[in-house]
């Protein structure tokens, strides 16, 4: 990879300029953006230059789309005229079937291998770019054939991930959309619910009343409907099908905690404990 | 106050203790806990010695009981016939109804407090116990009548509680654990079923992608059922009416993703945001 172009240079798109240049890399970095996000970036070191998309397309062998998911999809659709027939489109969606679909579809004169870096922050813009944003956090990669590995561009672009110190995950762009709709969305929702029933419920008296994990518990919720409102439309069936299992779970809390069932929230509390020490073991 | 016994030396009774040294007290403070945990709390300094109960009642004028609600709840009656009638009794318990009227039956022969520090961590024991644990937390102290506070005794306890860095904030029993069920017991339950979902539905092949959100919502899962046993029985009514609530409010979550419907999601993201936001604003 000799020139990049990073098309959303918002906390994603920085970051990715950063860590490229904190791991060595040497070539030029554009960026897309709207004028403010250009700037933020500008200011910070993420990119060297702003760049318009046929520009930017022309130049750079190596195209990282961080944009909400649609935005992605309509970037896709218009990157095919200007693309190198030898670039690399790769991409940041925090849903990947949809992506990958469009891409097949809309992106026919070059390489696409989509891909989703599960990391992030409630903070938003390059102001807030880190380069060891993706440091020891997963990012999953969707080939959607064994050869879209291979491809030197790829294995080029996989290199930088590891010394990003990324954990690259290769799957299905369909498994991918299942797992994160309980990893990922669900969580966020239920976060957003959880701040929304103490909003309703809490009488100012009692408002200052309350302790560190609700901290914990509802920093998700201080997140932007904008960001998320593309992956529920995209992932309509699988976040649906998560919540639905969450509620269900809820209600049989909620019959164990009105009868007192003891054995039934003890049982509920051993298996909380087995998942989420399970999480914070250390990764291979 | 001249002599503090310290009923139950683990995190919170340790990190009374802790607190009190930091902030200058320097009468003597007794423990009494299980041979180890009195061990833990002589070897972090947070106790001068190891006690029996009634020796430890015999010689303090301000006991404080940092035990589950119905260990508290055995003391107190047990603490009766041995108490100097100058003492002053306090607790940490996290639900407090069933406390304070244990107190008004059982412990006639002195005074009682009711307390709740809001603070804690998903650590355990007098090891983890910090004298800065209670700083900037609420600290809430359950009056039954208004001479409660103006007790002597009463004021100075208030004085070491704002020595120590937290916010006392004064509640009816009745009113503080209707406002833990949301603000704290829902959180906790809300955990643990999240956690507890995602354990029964993630295939292991997707088991490591998840993103930094998810570590934050699953850290009160790691908590033990033992803690929280006593709270799920002296708060039954409010818990059930907290987790309702919040089913509720899931289950207008799964309508609106069922069916994509933009408003309703935004609306509840505007809420969430709102709470969360408020909660991180600086406390007066």
């Amino acid at each position: 990879v000799r020139s990049v172009a990073i098309i959303g240079t918002g906390l994603i798109g920085g970051s990715f300029g950063l860590a490229l240049r904190a791991a060595g890399f040497e070539g030029e970095i554009a960026g897309v953006s709207s004028p403010p996000a250009l700037e933020a970036a500008l200011r910070v070191g993420a990119i060297d230059r702003g760049a318009t998309l046929s520009d930017a397309a022309a130049t750079a062998d190596l195209l990282f789309l961080a944009q909400p998911v649609r935005r992605i999809i309509e970037t896709l659709a218009a990157l095919n005229e200007h693309v190198h027939p030898d670039a690399l489109v790769t991409d940041a969606g925090s849903t990947k079937q949809a992506i990958v679909n469009a891409a097949k579809e809309k992106l026919t004169r070059c390489r696409f291998l989509g891909g989703h870096p599960m990391a992030g922050s409630e903070k938003t813009g390059a102001g807030a770019a880190d380069a060891n944003l993706f440091r020891g956090r997963p990012w999953v990669v969707t080939p959607t054939t064994a050869d879209d590995l291979r491809d030197p561009r790829a294995a080029d672009l996989l290199g930088w991930l590891e010394r990003f110190g990324a954990q690259v995950i290769a799957l299905d762009a369909a498994a991918h959309d299942r797992a994160v709709a309980f990893s990922s969305h669900l969580p966020q929702l239920a976060s957003s619910a959880l701040a929304a029933t103490l909003g309703a419920a809490n009488p100012s008296a009692s408002a200052p009343v309350f302790g560190p994990g609700l901290l914990d518990m509802t920093r998700l919720a201080l997140s932007s409907f904008d960001l998320w409102n593309d992956i529920f439309i995209t992932n309509r069936e699988s976040i649906a099908d998560a919540v639905g299992a969450y509620i269900a779970r809820l209600t049989a809390v909620h019959q164990a905690i009105s009868t007192s069932d003891q054995t039934a929230l003890r049982s509920l509390f051993q298996s909380a404990q087995e998942l989420a020490s399970g999480l914070r073991e250390p990764r291979k």
